[in-house]
């Protein structure tokens, strides 16, 4: 059996969207780590009458139901209150609660009296089990309604974190059946979400054991995912992977997948960025470790600048222009010779939103890729506004950095 | 009459937690903005009967249901499917949401033909108006079911911000007794939050013409912003900027502003950073017309680039160690002199995950600001991973050229 859960963020903040919430997700997290299903979340707001209705409706619908925020100290702050309801029992103080609250204030504020207003965070419905709260003043709570647990945590995200690691030690005594499934994930960068479609159909497909997702990532990847039997999705992967081999990646992601490769052959790479402006040096960066592989970088966004830093003549670019293959390949060819790094990518290309002509328009990019071995070098035509077009252009040539590293070294690029 | 909405973001992923939704945050923020009340929201997975129940839950509760997700091509995507069944009509192939997505990717991949497995985002349930995709092939699908209208939008976020923005002029044909309000905002920066509550007081207040609401940004900046009567906003955040003139941003934003300035008086800027590794040069690139005033920037990842790019001494770094005060000043000066930049920027320290020490822990930064006034330096002791740590650092270094070129001239920094 596997537990299906409800998990429901409680906050006006998170409903009028100044506030992203985060511990939805976390809890997503933490649920699949420990085996549990959850079957939808909701965002509400501080109205205890439509949490009283939520909190039963989860109740009746899942054997976990997970309630983030509202425990604070001030009147609007109402989810103990819609728990007692729920669960149809009375709300009172709560000596040990307010032992813990004690307890808790004494240690970061010793000696100083805990506030009258802190005592709200002392009620309780009868027979809750308290979850101490290790960051902060207000206890979780546990209630058993139905067949199902409700527990009441609080919504600073750290508290949260403390603990839900109290609360795991109690999923075996709620649910002495359960089985833990298993998540397994596979990384393609190369091939569309249609192409890969087309080319896995069934295998795409779940069943009984399985469930199987495929997510296209902003970043250039694209991630099939199992969930459920270890054995079962272990066997999809690897038929998948044997299908797309050429397209799988090492790690989760093009520029993590970049790096280790580099890291692993021990090469070092560097950019000449123009449009992009920092943003490839900044993909690369975000890697930990990536000081093993990445000494120095520049951007090089007037011309002079890619005259004097890199070499690329004045003649090239007045016969070519600067957006052009020629001055791509200059670039990344001057910065590899320039920095002595192994890989050398080199962007150039009109981010906009000015600067567009009706040859070249915004969002005409040449990015090219330099190493011993040669150039690569290609056109690309992007839309969006001008942080798309840098992010997305900062991303292909990575991407093609990662094609012109992975290819063999006996097929030399001419 | 205050529409009401319900938001339904559609996804696997979701609940798994693996991706983080941002776009019911975005979608609270468009409600929020257009006049829109959002009474709840939901996460659901691709299971198309709970989407039909969630769908047809929504459409009886609120005027309008957002719904994010699950119009793919793939067939796991089964949001237009449970849309239809939701409003009890057929799904059938549109001819004219595939001429969209033939143009559409007749733009992007001049010469390729589309897909079969798109013809899937091509299906479309009797009566609904599409709503074109600018940014991918599916177009977007509005529904009238009962009193209430349901829009399904991609998920991919670019795409559906895109599309919101067509779907904003028809709010006034669905809701027409509802008076979109008007939304002003006023940017501050060197204030803290308590700091500017506690200097406007009840200008923060709203009044039944007004709701007035205050965020701190990640990016270092400070937004009041009005939402309601335009001439009471205008009035309102005259009164604001007449108390907080001098933290008043020209623009929405840190990094806005200091290009604005720097252009308007003709002055450029370069960086050489380290550990934010090309992001201080990202956060400027990002802004418009940045040509003006960015000519080339530096990353010197490496000690020795630090060395042989930007001068500075091999003793300064044995004596005072890579991540000092004096390592970030002989870094700025020797970038302003070598760039021949009006102001040089940088930027050294740990960002982590490894090589904290016990006196330089992870997230131990130096940021400096040299021009012909002098320098300014400050250090950082920032919290979060890898990524966090860069981001803060590139922004907190440009937030210090911006007190820095800000500072009027006869006060020059010693």
């Amino acid at each position: 059996m596997i537990p299906r859960a409800v998990i429901l963020a409680i906050g006006d903040e998170l409903l009028l969207g100044r506030t992203q919430d985060t511990n939805t997700a976390y809890l997503a997290r933490w649920c699949q780590d420990h085996g549990i299903r959850v079957v939808r979340s909701a965002i509400l707001g501080d109205d205890e009458a439509q949490m009283v209705a939520a909190m039963a409706a989860a109740a009746a619908e899942a054997d976990l139901v997970l309630i983030t925020g509202g425990l604070g100290p001030t009147r609007d702050d109402r989810t103990r209150h819609a728990l007692a309801a729920a669960a149809g029992v009375p709300l009172r103080q709560s000596a040990s609660a307010w032992k813990q609250i004690q307890a808790y204030y004494g240690r970061v504020r010793p000696g100083e009296a805990v506030p009258e207003s802190n005592r709200r965070q002392a009620l309780t419905p009868r027979g809750a089990q308290l979850l101490r709260n290790d960051r902060g003043t207000a206890p979780g709570l546990a209630v058993a309604v139905a067949e199902s647990w409700l527990v009441a945590l609080p919504g600073v995200p750290v508290e949260m974190y403390a603990m839900l690691e109290r609360l795991a030690p109690r999923l075996a005594t709620w649910f002495p059946q359960h089985r833990i499934p298993v998540v397994q994930e596979l990384h393609l960068c190369g091939l569309g979400e249609s192409a890969v479609q087309d080319q896995l159909g069934d295998l795409l497909e779940g069943d009984g054991r399985l469930s199987v997702g495929i997510t296209a990532h902003e970043a250039g990847h694209i991630t099939i995912r199992v969930v459920g039997s270890a054995s079962a999705g272990r066997r999809r992967l690897a038929a998948c992977a044997a299908l797309l081999g050429p397209w799988v990646l090492p790690e989760a992601g093009v520029v993590p997948s970049l790096v280790h490769v580099l890291r692993r052959r021990g090469l070092t790479i560097s950019a000449a960025e123009s449009c992009t402006c920092g943003q490839v040096a900044a993909l690369l960066g975000a890697v930990p470790g990536v000081s093993a592989v990445l000494e120095e970088s520049l951007i090089t966004y007037a011309n002079q600048a890619k005259i004097r830093y890199l070499g690329v003549s004045d003649w090239l670019i007045e016969q070519n222009g600067v957006v052009s293959e020629a001055c791509a390949q200059a670039m990344a060819e001057g910065m590899r010779l320039r920095s002595g790094a192994d890989l050398a990518v080199a962007t150039t290309g009109i981010a906009g939103p000015d600067g567009g002509t009706r040859a070249k328009p915004v969002g005409s990019v040449w990015i090219a890729v330099a190493s011993r071995q040669g150039l690569s070098t290609r056109c690309l035509q992007l839309h969006g506004d001008r942080q798309r077009i840098q992010r997305r252009a900062a991303i292909a040539a990575l991407r093609l950095a990662w094609e012109h590293v992975r290819r063999p070294a006996r097929t030399p690029n001419p």
